[in-house]
């Protein structure tokens, strides 16, 4: 049988339908679970509330920003709105807006189930760990779903509104544009409540986490919430739809229906797999959950594997090569998670050395993670490159663009489990959420003890899908560069001048953007941390201000309430202030390199940019996991346990690894691939005007 | 007049030979200066056994190394010797033993004058700080002319006997090798020595820093000396003999004497306006120290480019294309080392901001300087990135192949000055000792005060010279990756196959080969640190067993000596232990990639590793050197002063920057270095056999 496109059409769609459908049922199934506890309530209103804030006050500066950059992309992009094609144009700038709306729609989608499912896992971990595992679970599949099938239908949409394949970088650009703000923004409100709340309750206080005396404890959970919710979600619909994005570009290029067909084919059997695993995800009882999230994963990637195969048997203008790219590309993926779990897990020797390390004072502790966290980057480099590679030589006898859309495929097959990956993450601030609940409505030791294993759970798996989507991304990036290389040569020809056959590092121009280019990952990682100093440092001086002005706060007098809403503020709008300076020096970067040395600096520039964020990406987020690991490890009664000389200072390298792996680290992947799709964007007007190109 | 090469020869051999003599004349300076503290020059004689201990112990070692590397070589390089040129691989493997020989005997020079020089400092400082400051600067200045005069005369001598530039690269590999063992080896010695000393004596014992109970603390003295002169030394030997192979091999497949006599021209007149500025260095009464040392630097930069301009006037056949490349790369290195300066010294903002950060705990000591020291990574890349370019783009009329001519110029450039820079650096730790030394012999509070005044300036400089070392490095490796063309090339065309025409980004090889390169660095890195986490802790027991074996010796008792020599010993055993695998591991990783990926994958592994090695060099060191300086600044009284909680912060950031600056972050360009020179040594073999080239 032949792949037709108009099918591919509708099998996409039906199953964003199923995908939606399914979404639903979970969610009135969460909110069919009880939630009686008075005190719970409020405070989970209360997290409820504050995200919702934080949310609404992002989504406003977003659409400003969104609005400008709109206006900008109508006037400039793909070329000049005064050479000729407005309409063009108007596709592009309504992309990019589409793709902000789908992606904050599925992010509000995630913390409207999330900020729902907390105080019913709560109450369910009264029962024991299978119900308020499931609850935990399912919550965090209805945003699995919502993610993934809204960046399905908005590439179908875009795709077959448009009929142009560079329109989908508008839109992908937007779904980019949202997760810069999801995820940096994200990560500076979590971190600055989580810091703020960590050094004037427990050091200076000495009052336990979750102390609802603390202005900053809502905010703390509220930051769980937005950040590892909405922003891994944003961020893995941004990777997801760049994916599909640069298969698509690449395969209009290749011509025939072929393989457009096959990249939609793929993505809806990846979707259907991702259903078919969440459906399937159980937990025996006394079961452990960690094993319950991997068994479901796995359950995908088989599904994913062997669907693939089956339509590739069917449809016999699909390429066994390509399938091969694919399911490359998904191995490795996963291989890179189980890595990324040998640096990251307190059952295994690294976590237990750099807790050994503590006992010598925090600047082992430090030295020991900083070091394990370089070796961790090797792994999951070398994975990526011996993916890329691999589909490469194994699409190159189809011809040499073939090859590019295998290393395009291979992230797609990677990223064809995405739906189940967010599920397991969105998962972990759930139950993280019910143990604070658990822990502010009292309801015991043996319920805060289960809610404690499923929120290991939660931290361990945590890991996995970083790993997963730092791969997924540099993947991803590749095949984007990919995409910039056509995307230029189409500007290079309509503007007659020679065309570009790829970016030699020996030339000169080259060399200078990968140098340029390797240093932006750090400075924009630094000035997200240095943001979340700033920040922590504002909302600290609220706190004592409070303490020292609402009377009886301090005591825990009853009728004496902290001005939680004043900290959510704090959190919400220095995150947004911090944040846009370093999304901006990225973008400026690319422009200044772009109008200084062209086309082939850009290109230079671009590798560069991958390169060193891809390795910054994994030594912070790893660093991180680690160090929150080794704490936790050290807590469980190891190395002199909670108090000793140990303990303080794994807490030291717990709190260098929070903006680690929670700020910086997660949002290096956004910061690539913004920069890829600028580039992309702008190729025809770097083609056009440059200093030196 | 025409340039003639042989008048060139006669130039450099007569500079060196000058130089030769000027730091003879100011060794028996030295020498002449009193040292009459009896307790002093004990001491001193206790700190040069050790170092000698050190450098005989690395030297064997070494010598065990090169000599089964000079066998290798022998066999297999540059083509294996069955195949044909058993004289031409003699000659390799004889220019390599001579490469680690040369940069020995002037490694072994440095440490002579530099133990000579330490007490006698420590003397001239009960006359005040001008005494002092020449008998540091001259000590330091003797192995600034050896250094510069071994590899001018090394790479004289070996060009002139061999006639074929590509036997350069195995002088060249020789002085990587050794500066492998020098710069990394004694950079474990160092810290393990002072991390151990400091955690038995200030943190456990509570005495002072350089107390002679201390059993670690004569390791701790020899370690300034093996680390950073030996080590120094070493590294800038290598990047001398670098530059000038890289820009022989490219000169000489340019055809041609001129361009060959230019190199040694412009090596000679660098060597000659060093001797200027170290013979005109000189401070007022009351001047600072600081002032001096950048005046001669500023004297020998302005020296050169006036020399280098005459010589283009007077040999018609030089062309100032070429001058501008040199006299940019030169500049540009002086600017790396001003902006390296602004991140690091304690009268700028940065330090004084994570001084103030230290308030906030250690945790945020370490999370500001890794975002400055992130930070400041960017304006020494950006000026590499521009000077490469620069000097490509002024030399690009003159033909494609001397564009690349330019950048090798621009390297030489920026080292021409090296002999100063060397000077100035080698003065830091004979003034670092001598304030030990002064402590150790009770000369007194003032006598004290005037060798810390002489001691910070040269923490100052430390600075400014890494920075100088890594652009320098940076430039080197970029005309490596040019030698490694050109060479990859003889090699296929040898073989009948297809030339490379570059390296283009778009080819999965290269780009495998980026992502792998990219991750080396960090690993590297990473076994340095854990290294001197290892073998720290191996002394601790040690001083432990001694404190607890040795009657007496903790109250101090008279009588009651610590056996300083077990320290050195497992310093020195220690160093080397952990050093082989983590030099062993660059060079595995190289061979391997080379023979699966073939010759463009080793083109992308290259740049990998030079784009992530510069980044985290420059990082590691910045960091380091700002961490330093925010505790020196505490210190003095700010933040609290000593014993306040800022100052506890900030020493947890000093001990995390100590491996950063003084192991880690100046290891890897020799690292760098090294994985060049095998690339190149190697591409006969990677182009006759790989998996998939």
């Amino acid at each position: 049988m032949e792949a037709n496109l108009s099918l591919m059409y509708v099998i996409s769609l039906f199953s964003v339908l199923i995908a939606f459908a399914f979404a639903a049922y979970l969610f009135l199934w969460v909110r069919r679970q009880k939630s009686t506890n008075a005190r719970i309530n409020e405070v989970a209103a209360l997290i409820k509330e504050g995200a919702n804030t934080f949310m609404r006050k992002e989504y406003r500066v977003l659409s400003i920003f969104a609005g400008i950059a709109a206006v900008i992309i109508f006037l400039l992009l793909p070329s000049p709105v005064w050479t000729g094609h407005p309409g063009r144009n108007l596709s592009m700038a309504a992309a990019y807006v589409a793709g902000t709306a789908l992606s904050a729609i599925a992010g509000k989608i995630g913390i409207l189930v999330a900020t729902n499912a907390n105080a019913r896992a709560a109450e369910g971990a009264r029962q024991g760990v299978r119900p308020a595992f499931l609850i935990g679970f399912r919550g965090g599949a209805v945003m699995g779903l919502a993610v993934v099938g809204f960046s399905l239908l908005g590439v179908c949409g875009v795709l077959w509104l448009a009929g142009d394949s560079s329109i989908l970088l508008g839109f992908s650009f937007g779904a980019s544009s949202l997760a810069l703000f999801a995820k940096a923004g994200g990560g500076i409100f979590t971190k600055t409540a989580d810091v703020s709340a960590d050094l004037t309750g427990k050091v200076e206080l000495g009052i336990p986490e979750d102390d609802p005396r603390n202005p900053a404890v809502i905010a703390d959970n509220v930051g769980d919430n937005v950040g590892d919710v909405a922003g891994m979600g944003a961020d893995l619909f941004d990777s997801n739809v760049a994916a599909m994005t640069s298969a698509l570009v690449i395969a209009q290029s290749l011509g025939g229906q072929a393989n457009t067909a096959m990249v939609f084919c793929y993505a809806a059997l990846g979707l259907i797999a991702s259903i078919i695993g969440i459906a399937t995800a159980r937990i025996d009882k006394g079961g452990s959950p960690t094993r319950a999230l991997n068994a479901s994963t796995y359950v995908t990637t088989g599904l994913f594997i062997v669907l693939t195969a089956l339509a590739t048997l069917i449809f016999h203008d699909f390429s066994w090569r390509i399938w091969g790219a694919s399911t490359v590309g998904l191995l490795v993926g996963v291989i890179i998670g189980i890595t990324t779990d040998y640096f990251t897990d307190d059952s295994k020797p690294i976590v237990q050395k750099v807790a050994r390390a503590s006992r010598s004072g925090s600047a082992f502790t430090v030295l020991s993670g900083v070091s394990y966290g370089f070796v961790s980057a090797l792994p999951a480099m070398a994975g990526i490159a011996i993916s890329a590679l691999t589909a490469y030589r194994l699409c190159a006898p189809m011809g040499s663009d073939y090859a590019m859309f295998g290393i395009a495929m291979a992230a797609v097959g990677m990223l064809s489990i995405v739906g189940m990956i967010i599920s397991n993450d969105a998962y972990g601030p759930i139950v993280d959420n019910a143990r604070g609940l658990a822990e502010m409505g009292g309801l015991g030791e043996k319920t805060i003890r289960v809610a404690d294993e499923l929120d290991s759970a939660g931290n361990t798996v945590k890991a996995v899908t970083k790993g997963f989507a730092i791969g997924a991304a540099g993947l991803t990036v590749i095949s984007l560069l990919g995409a910039y290389l056509s995307e230029v040569n189409e500007a290079l020809m309509a503007a007659g001048k020679a065309v570009i056959t790829g970016f030699d590092i020996m030339d000169p121009s080259v060399f200078f953007g990968v140098l340029i280019g390797a240093a932006i990952p750090a400075v924009f990682s630094a000035m997200l941390m240095l943001g979340v100093d700033k920040n922590a440092q504002r909302m600290v001086a609220e706190i004592h201000r409070q303490f020292s002005s609402i009377p009886g706060l301090r005591e825990g007098h009853t009728g004496a309430k902290p001005e939680y809403d004043r900290c959510i503020d704090i959190a919400t709008s220095g995150a947004l202030m911090e944040l846009i300076p370093a999304g901006l020096a990225a973008i400026v970067a690319t422009v200044v390199v772009g109008f200084a040395g062209g086309p082939l600096a850009i290109g230079g520039f671009l590798l560069g940019n991958i390169v060193s964020g891809l390795l910054l990406a994994l030594f912070m987020s790893n660093a991180g996991g680690l160090w929150d690991n080794a704490k936790k490890y050290v807590e469980a009664g190891h190395e002199g346990g909670k108090g000793s000389k140990a303990h303080k200072a794994a807490v030291v390298g717990d709190t260098v690894g929070d903006p680690f792996k929670d700020t910086a680290g997660p949002s290096i992947n956004t910061q690539i691939t913004v920069v890829s799709l600028v580039a992309s964007l702008m190729s025809g007007l770097f083609a056009a005007w440059s200093l030196l190109g």
